[in-house]
């Protein structure tokens, strides 16, 4: 299988961010370049990057943004940062960028030396905030900004330089993980899949939702992968339609055979029959088990459990958020009406109409028969299980 | 309220049919002239004309276009039905047709004189078998052209024009009829529906889908006149988005409160408590109550049992299959992949991906709460209360 890569450092500690711009796919595979966080909040918000654990990937390698920032824009250069750090192509970029042996480099601890790591600190919480504020659903957002600050924080008495140096660790080593978590429950999950089965998926929770591989696709890859003969049902998910655009175009290419459906079919397939398993990513989880997920997700737990469909979520366990009780408390993102009223710019409901358009919804852990992480797989989903699983109780 | 009129005749026998372009809705208020059963048929097929008890209707007058066309044609003219018998504007058409006083018009006389009563008879069977291939799922389509044949049979030993005066003024009667009935149906179904509440609808069974007035919208419409304030939440229905083309256009044009939602978004809000109703129209009523009506329809059926919401269905009771025993036996029309695979000619998934595409579903009559038809309302659906309603038993 091929591999995508929808999140992608290029580069050092002088690098930049490569992206996959989702909102162009299938039409087009285009890459987009951060080289500043305001241009990464937009991706995150107009959902060129999606999926949680790519949102976290994203945003921590936001803050190694941020961070080059506060080292230049403290020069006194009246430049703009991206034109002041990066060189004009790619190739010069990967190779002998200002920073790129950033260790050894005099032009960068001269540069660093302008501004205090205290300082920096202070410019990483701001950008953290910041970069928060682009998705306030997705959990593995905040837990991956406030993973590299506390790395960073653990190097406030060293240089400036040192601490943008343990920042690029930190969200490369979250990459890095997010890739073998994906592995990790594309194993454990893989067990929860019968061969010949019909398996029914809602938005994307795929390769392009991670740092790679994905989590609800990568229990569905590592499946196939294992030899089993697997028939994808895909849901389009509106109004933004990643099922179609995405899931689609993703296990096509993987080689992965697809039916795309519009999500109001789900319920039908299941009275012939002719799903056998459901699986899904998660926005975020309650520490009882509620999942917040794409809008929609609801509504096919519903219908599986009127026909006995099992249900399952597969999601890295940072996407756990043991601090609420249950999905009454998580926030729910109401998004621009527009997604509804129009389809690429052409309207399709009459002028003022009035539109409910939230991003996600919450599934009570009472519909859903596991939740696949990294570590195993919590089965009943209760408080305790998930405690149990995820603290090791 | 303002009067929609979807389906209209202009003119005599020797008229035509105006029907509103329902798939240009909302962006434009747009009327197509039906002066042949090609054009009547495409119009059916494409869903310019789109709902049941409409199709039907539409039909019924498409048996007037056929005995026009069988009247002329055999006169050994060359030219076109359309260019022979039309002069050029509505207004000479609505006023000074050749045949619009055609009882006495020597024209008609002489041109109907060409055709032998029984061959015009075998014209219209051949025109009837035609339309019924456009949909097939629709009963009313079949219903309608069952009953104007019959009224046209019962003149076999009159002269053509006679015939052709005959269809027309069945056609009219159903169009009359189906007026009154949504009108009966909106006085039995306002009684369902309290003050105060919001109701969920699918797909378009409003104006738009009958002669006028509406099955499902009837009985929100009569609920409103009656002075109970409703908030209607539309699905959208995808793929052919009837519900935000069509349903939130004629409900924003007749003043009532209307949210537009993604067909996903509705089990979401039953579970939040912001549905007290649902309701929905048909295509087609099997004997024991099982309900064959637009894809999406089951699942949000599934959705109100879940969460105790009413779940209503309103159709005339010519939507009654007596014949069939149940929704097993409703044949399910699939429609062109493109409907799901492009949105406006846009490519949203991926070339050459599979697709499941069914225009309608089947809702067994165990979710429904009640059938609201114009001689009164079902409950609980079943066989004998059927009966009991359309039979008088």
């Amino acid at each position: 299988m091929e591999n995508i890569e929808p999140v992608c450092w290029i580069g050092g500690v002088d690098g930049y961010l490569r992206l996959i711009d989702q909102t162009a796919l299938p039409a087009e595979l285009k890459c987009i370049e951060c080289r500043d966080i305001a241009t990464l909040w937009e991706a995150i918000k107009m959902l060129r990057v999606r999926g949680a654990p790519a949102i976290g990937v994203a945003a921590a390698y936001g803050l190694c943004l941020a961070a080059q920032s506060a080292l230049r824009l403290d020069t006194g250069s009246q430049a703009e940062p991206s034109q002041l750090v990066h060189p004009s192509t790619d190739q010069a970029q990967r190779s002998a960028g200002p920073f790129h042996t950033a260790r050894s480099s005099t032009n960068a601890r001269d540069a660093a030396a302008a501004i205090s790591s205290g300082a920096l600190l202070d410019r990483l919480m701001e950008a953290a905030d910041y970069l928060q504020s682009s998705r306030p659903t997705a959990v593995n957002l905040s837990w991956a900004l406030r993973r590299v600050l506390h790395a960073a924080e653990a190097m406030r008495d060293r240089e400036p330089l040192d601490i943008a140096e343990a920042v690029l660790a930190e969200a490369h080593a979250i990459c890095e993980e997010d890739r073998q978590m994906c592995r990790e429950i594309g194993r454990h999950g893989a067990t929860l899949l019968r061969d010949g089965q019909s398996v029914l998926t809602h938005c994307n929770a795929g390769a392009l939702a991670t740092a790679g591989y994905g989590t609800a696709l990568g229990v569905i890859r590592a499946a196939v992968e294992a030899g089993k003969r697997l028939q994808v049902f895909a849901c389009e998910t509106r109004p933004l339609l990643q099922g179609a655009r995405l899931t689609a175009w993703e296990l096509q290419r993987s080689g992965i055979e697809v039916t795309l459906i519009c999500d109001s079919m789900a319920a039908d397939l299941m009275r012939q029959g002719r799903i056998g398993a459901a699986i899904v990513g998660a926005d975020r989880i309650a520490r009882n088990g509620d999942v917040a997920n794409k809008i929609g997700t609801y509504s096919l737990a519903v219908a599986a459990a009127a026909h006995a469909v099992p249900f399952y979520v597969a999601a890295p366990s940072s996407t756990f958020d043991l601090s609420i009780t249950s999905g009454r408390e998580i926030p729910i993102e109401q998004r621009d009406p527009r997604e509804v009223t129009h389809a690429f710019g052409r309207q399709i409901a009459p002028e003022g109409v009035a539109v409910y358009n939230p991003a996600f919804d919450v599934t009570p852990a009472a519909l859903l028969s596991a939740i696949v992480c990294e570590r195993g797989i919590i089965r009943p989903v209760d408080e305790s299980s998930i405690r149990r699983l995820l603290e090791g109780r």
